[in-house]
């Protein structure tokens, strides 16, 4: 396919913006990759989201497409070189909605919480309210995969991509934190998942490696804790 | 059309529960709308909505469906029989969607902080907050009405139907803050929209009465002040 018309405003830690780029790589997209540097914001993204100002944006043409679930959605539509990312059924794609919100609004936020965490009590808590989520996600991909290797099937598709680009994060917070998240013993399904995910053509080239992410999580901490950290 | 198979488990103050129900009169659906007691939640609920136990649910012969964004594609997925809700262009409806996470996210909880808020300076500063959403969503109007009365054209939609349900509350905010938000002189084009969403006839059975709701919310307010308030 020749170079599209498209490009991704982004960086290469963000599991948002990693949603962008698997679901592009699904479709065999080519795409420019635009990165923003770390503590500023270019004049293209603040014209692009001038509300949020945040990353990613997907321009097509000159039209920018902003919010990861947004974009992978605009991406399913308009481009049927690959397949389909949503299920076909309403009630199935609703079902993809409904975990997928719940990731970004309930189960992500506790996972942050966990690096966060002043002192082993309230460490304690976290983990285990990650832990929680992670029962709920492991019933719902029981329910929804019936026996394959993927949420959606076959193929991964939208909450497997809306999930599975916070397995970076989700590693580099076990190694910083010397816990067991994706613990196969408890959550077999969602184990195996991660490593079918991470090793898909689509994602393993987008997904960070794990020792990476985790310095620049140690680089980010420092900031955030250090006087004048940029913002 | 013969009453069919579909039940909305809600309660009449709630915005959530008013985009299901305005999206199932556009389509003509009839269903049983089942109202859940204020302080407590019914076997249904728990058992239908066992993740956040929130209203509203919609249920379709067996199938739950949570989150009222969520159920408002559903029912535009499932029923042809009325009017799109979703624009049929992908950008469009992108477009739409990001509006309908920001009024989610950042413009309704703004706008309950007026009510939250301790002192003039506080409420001040809220409202100003709230009006320059509203600037934004007056040039959003602008740009996707292209002349028409609704955000989607000549018929209510997603957007129309995400950010009107919330406009009971916004005037009682109003009432109960001497305050003007929906002013027509700093955003006319909304100021009109609102009282052609209000007056639809998918809408305006559902929409609640102004002094009703402000009663409603005296009460809501007074217990959640008080002691051994309901969760």
């Amino acid at each position: 396919m020749a170079k599209s018309n498209v490009k991704v405003l982004g960086a290469w830690p963000s599991p948002y913006v990693m949603r962008a780029r698997v679901a592009l790589n699904i479709k065999s997209v080519e795409y420019e990759f635009l990165e923003e540097t770390f503590g500023s914001k270019s004049q293209l993204l603040l014209q692009s989201n001038p509300v949020h100002k945040k990353i990613p944006v997907l321009i097509h043409g000159d039209k920018p497409v902003c919010e990861s679930l947004i974009i992978v959605e605009y991406i399913d539509e308009v481009w049927s070189s690959g397949p389909s990312i949503l299920p076909s059924d309403p009630f199935d794609r609703a079902t993809a909605r409904f975990w997928a919100a719940y990731i970004d609004e309930k189960w992500f936020p506790a996972m942050k919480a966990i690096g966060a965490a002043q002192g082993d009590d309230a460490r304690k808590a976290a983990v285990e309210q990650v832990a929680e989520g992670l029962a709920q996600l492991e019933e719902a991909f029981q329910k929804t995969s019936k026996g394959k290797d993927f949420f959606s099937g076959d193929k991964i598709g939208y909450l497997d991509i809306a999930f599975g680009c916070f397995l970076g994060w989700l590693r580099v917070t076990e190694k910083m934190n010397g816990v067991k998240l994706l613990d196969d013993a408890k959550i077999p399904g969602l184990a195996k998942w991660a490593e079918k995910f991470s090793a898909d053509p689509a994602v393993k080239d987008v997904m960070p490696e794990t020792d990476k992410l985790a310095e620049f999580a140690k680089i980010l901490a420092a900031k955030m804790r250090g006087a004048g950290a940029p913002k």
